[in-house]
């Protein structure tokens, strides 16, 4: 890890942390206890070239669920942190990888967000991994802004 | 089927026709054509005999996991029914049988149920059964008035 990528300014925040904090949560055998930050995020990371080596179609495996679901986790927990209520992630998929990612806060769905392909779930960098995050973490808020009491606010 | 079965008039109501319904569109080789909807919703009805022989502790099979379905469809297209929009189901559910079953109008979580030992999901009557089904729905339906917005009326 040179000096440059340490002080990347996005390491540090409260994204890039949750999602840190989930992926060590995973890590029931402390395989990835001497990982930095980026070690541990790589896999999220799905280049162009990387991306182009994963077949159209096929199965998410395991590990990839366990990632989806720590990236739903993550935001799940920036939404309880910005608003104090529990907000719940839910994932359902097929076995071929499509369905439906929502995180639940009271009776309103904050996120509902349609999934497809996940076996090929990844994001250009962690950047654009950020940006999505924030995307859905804004309509979240703004959602539960408009509708208070539905999230038993 | 004796006649005093047949006037029974539970299974002229809505939900029942529409459980029929539910559980025809499954049977996809034609196995249940002949079958009087008595015998096609008997597996729903677990007696306190039945329920007695089903070990305590077990994982749903496929079959099970397919009648909660039914159940929470059919609910969902009642809700449709009475106000005009789009319900959607959703069951999330451990391999050990514990998670939830939502149905969502809109960006309102209409029905939010915590479901347990699910391989023992059964009513101890058909009727029992239409009562729980009038219960979630009566809640859906005036959840739905109380935030129409939300909903998307």
């Amino acid at each position: 890890m040179t000096d440059a990528v340490a002080a990347d300014p996005i390491l540090e925040t409260d994204f890039i942390k949750e999602m840190t904090r989930q992926m060590r949560a995973l890590d029931t055998y402390g395989t990835y206890a001497g990982y930095s930050v980026e070690q541990l995020l790589d896999p999220f990371v799905l280049t162009r070239e990387k991306k182009a080596e994963i077949p159209i179609v096929g199965d998410p495996d395991e590990l990839t669920l366990a990632r989806v679901k720590c990236f739903y986790n993550a935001i799940a927990v920036l939404i309880e942190k910005e608003c104090g209520q529990l907000a719940v992630p839910l994932i359902h998929l097929t076995h071929e990888g499509f369905g439906r990612a929502l995180i639940t806060v009271g009776y309103l769905v904050a996120i509902d967000k349609t999934l497809r392909d996940v076996h090929r779930f990844g994001f250009a960098s962690l950047s654009k991994m950020k940006d999505e995050a924030d995307k859905l973490l804004s309509v979240a808020i703004e959602r539960i802004g408009k509708h208070p009491d539905v999230a038993g606010m």
